[in-house]
């Protein structure tokens, strides 16, 4: 094997230029000034030149003005630390302020990672179940009874964890009913803001959320992995506690996280991303009206009506109709859309899939509604 | 604070051209293919196009050859998988093979992060103690009478840690009779690679470790956070055992790690970086050569003689003495240096420091030589 290693030398991306609607991928992509941020600092330990013991102190660059003043003012929030990305933010959470044993109460529509943060952290989970399709809805009282219900069997529910949105659908459940629901049992609320922080105005204060997380990855222009996690004073102070053993460093996050690139890449998009969040109602409007076309293509939207985020989950019969007998199978739309230089959609997938808008132009969308529609018009179905 | 961002748009590093001497950052300046695969691969998620449920199975682009053939054969070890760095490293193992309560023995030497990854987890530690200066040297001995110390307190001893070299002092401690004596007592041996894996000649089996971690922004010239572990077939099970909740997920990573350009770093400089350790050599007989000319400066080398290692501590009376009535005090040294466009060494130090050459030209090596020869040469002692 080490002596064949050419091949990892200069491996491209290989779809550049193309318009891109994975969800995952449209909040993650890098502003011009990021561009220039992850050459300039891409050495290891780059940010490190002028340590002065932990990575939310160091004044140049100014990491430390970030971390302490903007960020907690952009997420109405009194701490935030920069960590790997959201799942390790809600483990460091979890593992900092719950005992093992205890129970988490989470939304069914949960990401995978809070089901292992959980796990890691020996917790237990109980699951606020979804309602039926196509709504896949998450009511606020379903908290209420997943709480009683893991009290009911004597366990200690130690967190509720909010997905806002999730990653599925799309679907925002109206966070302070969560949170009054949660601090009347007396039980804190951790908000996944994976979806949200960086393209939606979020305030964790409005949530109602005592403690959030974002992506930088995914929605805030920044070149991963790297998050933020942000906490009330009180529970801050546990997070990020100081160690006993180097009294210096902060425990949770083993002194320093983003010891590289990442961090000047959120911080050199930061500007933009607060503007972007500005222009959030254009982003639903934009959903809305594409998912509108789609549907009259014979495709169906999932979850919230009205949507009211960029991610959208689609059924399409049409297009599993038209697999069956295609060429390449299930395969044909993945190499379909690719002809026409579109990316996103996961190699396989016709039946159900999701896709996002976020941030392309109207002229990029009605390329990708014309791609959508050719495919339908020019197939016959099985 | 919000509307004053326009700072952090277009931050410079402001060193460019300049000699690093820093031994942090020597072995992770990125290779020119490294350089080319930061920009290939920056936005979020980049490396997830061809996502088949976790990065290390990843095909497109060649992470799971890479991780599951090419670096264990690298690190003669059995399997490995990628983490946001060392002390990230460490933390898995010690969370996934020690139970909370238990003891783990390590260098004094070691870097802090074995302290917080330890407490993290809930361990105990007992060090070996580090002889007197200028030596500091680990004797294997200390192992054997470390866990003796602790079990003779009623502590179970879980895992002995032995950092490969020091990151103080560059000290290589013989790692097979640590081993052996760690076997003995039926302890897996953790060898803290964060400064060999990348630099020097590594191979678990030949070191007699059961886990070994590396730093890809220290030693592998990656742009991080990132990093290597490498365990046994049988700890590995253990540490990276799969989810109990989402059953197709690696649990101790979260499912996984590095979704972003510093993977794909990590493999365009690898290349490089196997060729490099086949240099160790060379690299070994260059710090000789300098420290010798440090020597006849005043400066006295700290740790091993003859020493193994790029990084050099060095303790030097005279250039504290010049700090006493030097202009600018004891930054009067960051300054000269600077000065003459060489970074790395600490703003404020002048008594004690470390440097590296790891990589530098003769050329560059004198030009740094002839600063020190010049400050000592110019300047009055107090």
């Amino acid at each position: 094997m080490l002596d064949n290693l050419d091949q990892f030398r200069c491996l491209k991306r290989g779809n550049a230029g193309a318009i891109n609607i994975d969800p995952l991928q449209r909040g993650g992509i890098l502003t011009p000034e990021a561009r220039e941020a992850v050459l300039e600092w891409a050495d290891g330990y780059s940010v490190c030149d002028y340590c002065t013991g932990s990575l939310e102190e160091i004044q140049n660059p100014p990491i430390k003005e970030f971390v302490r003043q903007v960020l907690p003012e952009f997420l109405e929030v009194d701490q935030v630390r920069i960590t790997h990305g959201a799942r390790e933010g809600i483990f460091a959470a979890m593992h900092s302020l719950c005992e093992p044993g205890e129970t988490v109460v989470a939304d069914g529509n949960a990401h995978y990672t809070t089901l292992l943060a959980a796990e890691l952290a020996g917790l237990k989970v109980e699951l606020v179940p979804a309602g039926e399709g196509p709504g896949y809805r998450i009511e606020p009282q379903g908290y209420q009874e997943a709480i009683e219900r893991a009290r009911g069997r004597g366990e200690r529910v130690s967190m509720a964890v909010l997905t806002y949105p999730d990653g599925n659908y799309g679907n925002l459940v109206d966070p302070t009913a969560v949170s009054e629901i949660s601090h009347d049992a007396g039980v804190p609320l951790t908000v996944n803001g994976a979806y949200s922080v960086g393209r939606m105005p979020v305030s964790a204060k409005g949530l109602g959320a005592d403690v959030i997380v974002g992506s930088g990855h995914k929605s805030m222009a920044s070149s991963g992995p790297i998050g933020v996690i942000g906490a009330s004073e009180e529970l801050a102070e546990r997070i990020f506690r100081r160690s006993k053993l180097v009294p210096k460093k902060e425990l949770e996050i083993l002194g320093c996280t983003l010891r590289g690139a990442g961090i000047l890449t959120m911080m050199a998009s930061f500007p933009a991303v607060v503007e972007r969040t500005k222009r959030w109602d254009e982003e639903v409007e934009k959903a809305r009206w594409f998912a509108g076309e789609m549907e009259k293509l014979g495709m169906h939207l999932q979850g919230d009506r009205p949507h009211g985020h960029d991610l959208m989950f689609f059924k399409s019969e049409i297009l599993y109709e038209i697999s069956k007998t295609a060429k390449k199978g299930r395969y044909f739309l993945y190499r379909e859309l690719k002809k026409r230089n579109i990316f996103g959609i996961k190699p396989g997938l016709t039946r159900q899939f999701k896709l996002s808008c976020y941030l392309l132009s109207r002229q990029e969308m009605e390329t990708v509604l014309s791609a959508f529609e050719e495919v339908v018009s020019n197939h016959p179905k099985a």
